[in-house]
């Protein structure tokens, strides 16, 4: 048996806890992992010697350690393992925005929100945005190499990723890139960090690129007869322009977040995109009819477009709803396949079939311009029957994805949800490369034991 | 010795050449590495089955490879070796553009410009922009992660690399990533690859990212008394605007490209920068005279500029022609280094210096945007003592970069000129891990031996 008290020691006062409700609080992230143990510490870290201190007692205990940022993790990126720590980041929140190099240098437990807020004082912006961003660490969308909404236009959180200091799995800590924009010395190590879920070192510091504020937003939303149309119509959008937000709900997500909370959405639309551009000036409005355009072809029944922020923000916002309005709604399976973008309307002909086959609610949201889509399973969990039938299904999308050239996850990570299907997508060799570049970095395996391989 | 003939025997004829004239011509690179070696053989591949067969013999028979694009690598990437193989990518060109998943899929040997153009026939671009685009490949700028003028704005290479084919050393071929934007599933080993020179494996074929047509560039060219000033101008400008090209000239390189080939430019000049604006329409303007005011607030003693595309090229056509236009000025040693942008003009102060020190020449060229400077030390090969000051200098910028929390190289790769000075700016530890990454998937050392480690 490991003896916390010696771990207790090393650190001050309170930053490990072993109270059973605190062991409990830790053991889960969003997605409710069924198979979530029960961590034996919680260490809540203010400092990257911190860090280094736990790592190096784990290491010498063979002991594993699950970090966890905000704990907001849908793949069970973060579960705790039973006999193992977690270590949560959430006391190293503190943010530098540095003006003159248009950077922000941000402790991992920072939300993502919070980085946004720190650089819009200064005019600038962190663009990645993640649906959950108001609750979601950096640390986390580094860990998971995160997308979001604004994506389709600018990119995942690894392109904004200049500098990372990571404790790798002995203890020590090295600085990967810096300040700097372009810097092509020595083999990408930064880049194969990010993305990594925890599971080849613990990020304690990282440089995030910045840019100029967003221009304001105009926002165009499209009424649709079904979800196949509405790809259609994106996959036309994305031959022609390149909004700076592509989303799309179906029927049955936009009646979720209506019946959660009356946002005035079509409840008997078929589809819905909801479309925004931040071209400066007159080019906005261009932009919006030329997707208006694109929406029509496709067989829109309805087009409403405005140039208020506000009003538009009211429909990104019905959008961010889906989520916390699935709540008691049963239990869930959240997918976030992709696709190629000219096969996001098969991707989704074929999750209605899957739904269908199984006789299960499966509602979907997605940020479509990326191809990348939230299939959510719906089921009663008191229903065995049902609860087997979901877990078929669940896998059914992933192979669906991978049979159309796409993945089985965009932007929440392999975590334990999806270990089984990654061996299908990525093949053998790339798999071994995996557990390969894991067992250099991680000998004993005491990163984040289970997540990914 | 190695039977080379057994290797000819296993690929059809003509891909193989032991021509004494072939083998001279492969052994440089546009460094021109004096201690490139002598290949025993030139392999050029027209497919990736063939690249495993010359990468197995390889194996089998111990013989280093050096992987070659265009071979205009400006740091010794692709030298050759003594009693090694060239493997030249230049067979192996063809382009296929996508226009509805809106990626090219690229052999490695096509040229940069070649996608550009392919891309262009249907309204698309492929941003990153070497100078050498019109005839450097695209293999060679993957290997490299290689940048250029658009960067600023658009990113550098990696940021469009949606998927690789890679031959590894033992001659397997593994797929990484697809036609699909988003993709988290497993760890980042697509992004490990590149700026990999070509050490880990051999790109047999990319899936790039394609976004709509660059919009009309407006250009604003600036004079300043000195390059510290206008430096200090590209600081002022980062803060407020994003253009998508801000160069620099030295009054040395503004002469020495006035010398090959009068463009009118103001050979008094103590620096110029070349800025652009590719915002749509009105915003366009707009940014222009943003940056002219922010020039204008460090002392530029002219500001030009111009909505007409084909006027504004001629300035950027300039600048381009700085490194043909050092041909035959004596021996060169080409330097890429960084630094972040708020010391861009302490980097440029700290090159005079050294320049003064060493009675040196260094011209400086830079995507100063990025911080990101070419100073190229000109020196007499046959003056022994210049060539030893000039040799010193080059350690010197280099020391200067990493001391302003700089990179030895932005763009260009370690390649064989730098190596000496990578564990002074990686630092011990993340030099282990270079090495260990190397090790893992080249054992036996046969890949690119002798670039980057």
């Amino acid at each position: 048996m490991v003896d916390v008290d010696a771990l207790k020691s090393l650190l001050p006062d309170g930053v490990v806890v072993t109270e059973a409700a605190t062991l409990e609080n830790y053991r889960y992230d969003w997605s409710r992992d069924p198979d979530a143990g029960t961590p034996i510490a919680v260490v809540r870290p203010t400092d990257a010697e911190q860090v280094q201190a736990v790592v190096r007692w784990a290491a010498e205990h063979h002991v594993g350690i699950t970090p966890r940022g905000a704990g907001t993790s849908l793949s069970g990126g973060s579960s705790a393992t039973n006999g193992g720590i977690v270590v949560s980041l959430e006391r190293m929140r503190a943010i530098e925005i540095d003006t003159t190099t248009r950077v922000a240098v941000v402790e991992p437990g920072a939300f993502n929100a919070e980085v946004k807020a720190a650089a819009a004082q200064h005019g600038l912006w962190y663009p990645p945005d993640p649906s959950s961003y108001e609750i979601c660490s950096i640390g986390g969308n580094i860990a998971t190499n995160a997308g979001g909404l604004c994506c389709v236009k600018y990119g995942v959180t690894t392109d904004y990723v200049l500098g990372l200091d990571v404790v790798l799995a002995d203890g020590e800590k090295i600085v990967l890139g810096g300040k700097r924009i372009k810097d092509v010395a020595g083999l990408s190590l930064l880049k194969l960090f990010v993305g990594s879920e925890g599971t080849l070192g613990i990020i304690t510091r990282a440089i995030l690129r910045l840019v100029p504020a967003q221009p304001p937003r105009a926002t165009l939303v499209a009424t649709f007869p079904d979800a196949e149309s509405a790809a259609r119509a994106v996959v036309e959008i994305g031959l022609v322009t390149r909004p700076s937000m592509v989303e799309l709900m179906d029927n049955a997500s936009i009646n979720i977040v209506e019946d959660a909370r009356t946002m005035g959405l079509d409840r008997t639309a078929g589809a819905l995109l909801v479309i925004q551009s931040d071209a400066p000036g007159a080019a906005c409005s261009a932009e919006i009819e030329i997707a208006e355009a694109a929406c029509a072809k496709y067989g829109a029944t309805e087009c409403f477009s405005t140039d208020d922020p506000e009003e538009g923000e009211l429909f990104v916002e019905a959008r961010r709803a889906f989520f916390p309005a699935l709540e008691g709604r049963g239990a869930l399976m959240l997918e976030d396949v992709g696709a190629p973008v000219p096969q996001l309307p098969d991707l989704l002909a074929g999750i209605e079939k899957i739904a269908a086959n199984h006789a299960l609610a499966i509602p979907v949201v997605a940020h479509a311009g990326d191809g990348n889509t939230h299939p959510t399973i719906v089921f009663d969990p008191t229903d065995g029957a049902a609860k087997d039938r979901a877990a078929i299904a669940f896998t059914e999308i992933m192979e669906l994805a991978i049979s159309l050239g796409g993945t089985i996850t965009g932007e929440h990570g392999i975590g334990r949800l999806k270990k089984e299907l990654l061996p299908t997508q990525l093949g053998s060799r790339v798999m071994e490369l995996n557990r390969q570049v894991k067992a250099l970095l991680d000998p004993q395996g005491i990163l984040n034991p289970g997540a990914i391989l």
